[in-house]
C-alpha cells in the first residue's frame, strides 16, 4: 500500500475557541488510497490521544505498524482499493500539525506552553479547512475512537451535511469528572519531571521519565482489570519464586516498564498536556438546550460502538448519543462489543469491530 | 473516649518470610476501651495502606479524627464501653512500628530501603506477638478492610483458634495483576521525586511531590467513576466559564490538589513502597492445594463485606473466600453494599456498614 503523507500550511488564520488566532497553521495528514474524480470516496479517520496520522502501513525508523493497520488497507474493512482514507494529525498533537513543538512565528522558537489551547472543535475546524484544500466537499464516512470519536461527534454537530455516515467508537458527548481527574494527574506526572522545564525542553533532554510515568498510569485504564488477569495473572518472570525485593519480578511489572519505555521518543510530552486539556473542555451540550439540538441537521446513518467493561466511556453514555440522534430522526445503531480489553479494544482487539465497520461502510 | 497509645519493643527476633530477622522490632498500637479481667473482650482492628493505628478519637497536631471514628467509640457499632479495640500499626508502616524510618541497629541511621520486605503474614506474626504481650489469648473479633482485610484473612488462616469471629471488608484472597500494575506505577511516582534520594531522605526534605502524585493517582481508584460525577461533575470553581488555560478550574481538579497536599506530611513515602510491595506478594493459595486448605481449622463465624462498583476488589473475589469457608463448614455471610463510593466506602461512607458490624459483633 502506498502511503501518502503531506503537511499543508494554511496562511489564513484559524480562529480558536479560546479567542486566539493561529496563523499560520499547519495540518499534517496521511492518505491511504486514491481520491476518485468525483471526490466522493474519502473516509476521514480521526486518531486518539496517543496515536497520530500514521493509521496504516509502517512508519518511523522502526517501521512501526499504524494503529489501525488491521482495519485500513487493500481488501481490509476500510478497503483502500475502494476508499481514500484521510487521517489528519490533530491540532496540538506531535505528528506535524501545529502544536507546542511548532515554531512560534513571533519568537522563532518552539511555542512550548505558549501554544494556545486548541479544543476538539478547533481541530475539527482545521480538518474542514484541510478537506476544502483537498477538494473533498462531502466524506463518504467519518470514524474515530475515543479522542477521535469526540472529533467525529463535533464533525456531526458542525458539518453534518459533509458526512455520508459516521462511526463513533468508545466516546461520550462530554468528558466526565473522573476523566478530568485522570488527565490532571497525568499532566502532573509530566510536569514533575525536572527535564520538563516549564515546557521549554526542545533544545535539551525531553521529560521522558514523566512521559513514561504518564504512559504507565494510562495503561491502568486503557486495559481493564480482567485483561490484566488474563495476560499476566501473578506470573513471575522466568518462573521465579518470590524474591522479596523491589526489582520487577512479575510479568505485569515488566509489561508496564515496556509501556513506559515505548512512550519515550514516540510522543511529545507537551502535546499530551494540550490534548488532555482539550478533552477537559469537551462538553457538546454546553450552551445548548439538548444533545439533539446540538446535532442540528445531521441525518446520516451512524454506528455507535462501545466496549463492555470500558472504564473510560461506558455504553450508557453512548446511549445518550443514540437517543439524541433517534430523536431527530437520524438512523442510528448502537453496538456493545464484548472484548475483554475494555477501552483500548478498538486499537488492540479489532476482530469484533472490523466486520461491523466493513458492512457499515459498504452499505 | 480515652485513647491509649503505646509502642512495645520486642527483643526476641521476628523471623520474616524473606528470610531476614528483625531484631529488635517495635509495634505501635492504639487501644480504645478497657480489656476485661478475662481478657476476652478484645477486638483487633487492622488498618489500610494509607491509614494507621489512629482508628478513632483525634490525633496529631490538627486533631484529625481517626479513620473509623464513625465506627469505634462509646455507644457506636464497635462499642468501646463493651469492647477493647486494639489497632496495631502494620510492620513497614509509618505509625511507629518497625519500618523504613526506624533506626537500623547496625548503622544507627534510618533503614530507608535497607529495611527488609515485611509481608502481610509478617505483620500478622508481629500482631500475634503483641497479643501475647497484652495477655489476649483469643480476640472476640477481628476486622479490617483492604490491606487490613488481607491481614484479617492471614489471621484466620494462621491463628484461626484465636479469633471468635471475623469481619473482612473489600478484600481478596490474592492480589491481582492490575493491583501489581497499580502499585508499580505508584512506587514509580514516589521514586521519580528527586527528594526521594534512594530512600535516604530522612535528614532532608521528604519526597512530598512524589507522595502527592501517588495519592492523587490512588484517588482515581479509591472512588469510583459515578462518585466523581456525583460529587464534582463538570462544575467549574466559583462558577467560572471555560478559561482555556492549564490553571485548575474544575472542582475535580481542586479536589485532587487537596488530596495531594493532604498526603504530604501525613504519610511516609518509603512506607508506601514497602506496604504496596507487601500486597504484591499477597497470595494466600501460593503453595496450597486450595483456599479451603489454607483456612485449616478456622471455624468461627465470618462476615464478608464488598462494595458495588469496587474497581479494586470485586465481590466475585470475595465469593471465592465465602465458598472456601463454606466448604470447611465455617459459618459465613457475604454482603455486597451498594455505596456509590466504591472501594473507599468502608472509610468514607460507613452508614451501610455500621449496623451490619454492630449486629455481627454483638451476636
Amino acid at each position: 500500500m502506498i502511503v501518502h503523507t503531506e503537511t499543508v500550511v494554511f496562511d489564513e488564520p484559524l480562529h480558536l475557541e479560546c479567542g486566539r488566532d493561529l496563523q499560520p497553521f499547519e495540518i499534517a495528514y496521511a492518505r491511504y488510497g486514491e481520491l476518485n474524480a468525483a471526490g466522493d470516496n474519502a473516509i476521514l479517520v480521526l486518531h486518539g490521544l496517543t496515536t497520530d496520522q500514521h493509521a496504516a502501513g509502517q512508519s518511523g525508523p522502526e517501521g512501526r505498524p499504524g494503529w489501525w493497520d488491521t482495519v485500513i488497507g487493500p481488501g481490509k474493512a476500510m478497503d483502500t482499493d475502494r476508499w481514500c482514507v484521510i487521517c489528519p494529525n490533530a491540532l496540538g498533537s506531535y505528528g506535524g500539525s501545529s502544536g507546542p513543538a511548532s515554531l512560534d512565528p513571533s519568537t522563532g522558537r518552539p511555542y512550548g506552553m505558549r501554544f494556545p489551547i486548541a479544543t476538539i472543535a478547533d481541530s475539527v475546524a482545521s480538518q474542514a479547512r484541510l478537506a476544502d484544500h483537498l477538494g473533498i466537499r462531502r466524506f463518504h464516512a467519518i470514524t474515530g475512537g475515543c479522542f477521535g470519536g469526540f472529533q467525529a461527534l463535533e464533525w456531526m454537530a458542525r458539518h453534518g451535511d459533509r458526512l455520508g455516515r459516521a462511526v463513533v467508537i468508545t466516546a461520550t458527548p462530554r468528558t466526565s469528572a473522573h476523566n478530568l481527574a485522570l488527565w490532571a494527574v497525568l499532566r502532573d506526572a509530566i510536569r514533575s519531571d525536572p527535564n520538563w522545564r516549564g515546557g521549554d525542553y526542545y533544545d535539551g533532554p525531553p521529560p521522558d521519565a514523566g512521559l513514561g510515568l504518564t504512559a504507565k498510569f494510562g495503561a491502568l485504564f486503557w486495559m481493564n482489570r480482567a485483561t490484566y488477569e488474563q495476560k499476566f495473572g501473578l506470573k513471575h518472570l522466568a518462573g521465579k519464586a518470590p524474591a522479596y525485593s523491589f526489582e520487577p519480578e512479575f510479568e505485569a511489572e515488566a509489561f508496564l516498564e515496556n509501556v513506559g519505555r515505548n512512550a519515550a521518543g514516540r510522543m511529545d510530552a507537551n502535546s499530551l498536556l494540550y490534548l488532555t486539556r482539550a478533552v477537559d473542555y469537551f462538553d457538546m451540550t454546553r450552551g445548548h438546550e439538548s444533545l439533539s439540538d446540538v446535532f442540528g441537521d445531521y441525518r446520516s446513518p451512524t454506528l455507535l460502538v462501545s466496549y463492555a467493561n470500558d472504564w473510560r466511556y461506558p455504553a450508557e453514555e453512548m446511549a445518550e448519543i443514540a437517543d439524541a440522534l433517534e430523536a431527530i430522526g437520524a438512523p442510528v445503531r448502537q453496538v456493545a462489543l464484548d472484548s475483554p480489553g475494555g477501552h483500548g479494544s478498538f486499537l488492540y482487539d479489532t476482530a469484533g469491530l472490523t466486520p461491523l465497520l466493513g458492512d457499515f461502510l459498504a452499505a
